[in-house]
């Protein structure tokens, strides 16, 4: 990657799994970096960087979020912050509306009342769950799929105003050191470190894992692409790995690559109802490409 | 219309213009009718049909919502229910994707808890404003236009799940007795009891102006249709007049139908930048066309 740095970048969602990378990322190589966070948000993830970020403990309302993007004029924003729900209940549609389509509508007025005109959003593809490949029209699989889809269409707004450029980044899976969410590889480690065997469906469905480093770059590549005015408008692009790997080759990957054993009882579990066994394809992110093999990527699993 | 009635009804958005038209058709066609409504609304517009109908004071939760509509336990949901801001400020962000996105999916949860299937929801042609015709990707031009498509996103997700089946009508412009909106026909009659010039733009610009009652219809055509299992999943559909007209035409019409006289001065003002002169055309409702022209809608303004 030959992208230059901005000065000053500004990041949602800065204490999750692949924001908290990109925000050690941009630390490490000098930008200056400022941090939007609930109240409630621990810094645990961010590690030593989180003392060398300006934050912002958003209380929620729009100007206040206004006026602290407006003073630190960061050169791009990179947008992770959502509330991630696979299964919602009544209880959970509130919220998800307020944390992923009220909170980037805030953030999208706040960048044009600052002049701030660089977003790179993340997305998912499970907001097109269903769609036939290269198929851009929506078919979210969950409330939190539409929730994005809805924040997208949001932001896809402000950009045709031409107040704003954006790109919005459809994340298939995600892995690294430091993962704690609650995912296949965490599982796969917890039983074969207790010996156990892990009951799995068929093993059939293919997915696309990307290591963490590989995503952070991706940001920073499209933040890149919109500072230099290579990209304009609202654009919408995916994150896959170089070829989707079925679960059963990823599980033997990782037994390779790690050197640990694991028992797998393929198909002691039924597929769910509606499992998307192949991914959508959408359009790669232009200029980049993941560098990290899955073999090198799961021997530095347990480094962390 | 050879359409049936439902039995019972339930209606978002019951106290404003056309919501409150379609309340009263009901009330009159014997059809148990429920609104949903803000505890601030007054019911003003409802005139009599008011004291006819059962009334939810919404407190904002989804469990209020969800425990009033299992209740009531409509066959068909009317969600007319918006918050209509042309130009927006940043304090209205937050107010419009609560009011027309997170309230839209507390409705489509409470209806999939209480397994109502049947749902017609309100929708605008600005979502498509800058689409070319029939083109459904949608382009909204103002917040709330991208609000009310973030909306549409979170129907259809609904909708694609099996539990909910939809219809969002998209409206253009629409007219009638008791229309107490600043639009161009209360502007002219203002100007024209004053015997004031209107400086208007070049009139040259076209619109769909239906009339209220054939709005009204269209609803309940629409609502007839999900019952019936004519219409399933998630489908949009436009409301147009046979035939847009232009400004300078429409004024001409006023004149003869109402028999006043009005002093335009086409051209006085600049047309909008940005300004759609011809309005985006999509898939009209199946089996509905308006009833009343212009000419005839115009005679019964002063009526009311």
């Amino acid at each position: 990657m030959t992208d230059t740095n901005p000065q000053r970048a500004l990041i949602t969602g800065a204490t999750g799994f692949i924001g908290s990378r990109l925000v050690q990322h941009l630390v490490r190589d000098g930008v200056e970096t400022a941090i939007v966070a609930r109240p409630s948000s621990s810094f645990d993830q961010l590690g030593g960087a989180a003392n060398q970020v300006e934050v912002l403990r958003h209380d929620g309302s729009t100007s206040q979020l206004t006026e602290f993007v407006g003073k630190f004029s960061p050169e791009i924003v990179f947008h992770l912050a959502a509330n991630f729900i696979g299964v919602h209940s009544s209880d959970d549609v509130a919220p998800l509306v307020a944390d992923n389509v009220a909170f980037t509508a805030q953030l999208c007025e706040a960048m044009v009342t600052g002049d701030i005109r660089c977003l790179v959003a993340a997305g998912t593809v499970w907001q097109h769950a269903k769609s036939p490949p290269g198929d851009p029209i929506p078919t979210p699989n969950s409330l939190y799929a539409a929730t994005k889809q809805a924040a997208e269409d949001i932001i896809a707004y402000y950009a045709q105003t031409g107040a704003l450029s954006s790109i919005a980044l459809k994340i298939y899976d995600s892995y690294g050191p430091g993962d704690t969410r609650p995912k296949l590889l965490s599982a796969l480690a917890a039983k074969s470190a207790a010996g156990e065997t892990l009951d799995a469906t068929s093993g059939k469905q293919q997915l696309h894992l990307v290591h963490v480093d590989d995503i952070a770059a991706a940001f920073r590549h499209a933040g890149e692409m919109l500072i230099s005015g290579q990209s304009s408008g609202h654009q919408s692009y995916t994150l896959p790995s170089d070829e989707a790997v079925d679960l059963q080759t990823l599980v033997a990957i990782w037994q390779e690559a790690t050197g640990r054993t694991i028992d797998v009882a393929w198909g002691a579990r039924p597929d769910r109802p509606g499992e998307i066994m192949v991914p959508w394809e959408g359009t790669r992110l232009p200029g980049w490409t993941p560098k990290t093999p899955l073999k090198t990527g799961f021997k530095t699993l347990f480094d962390a």
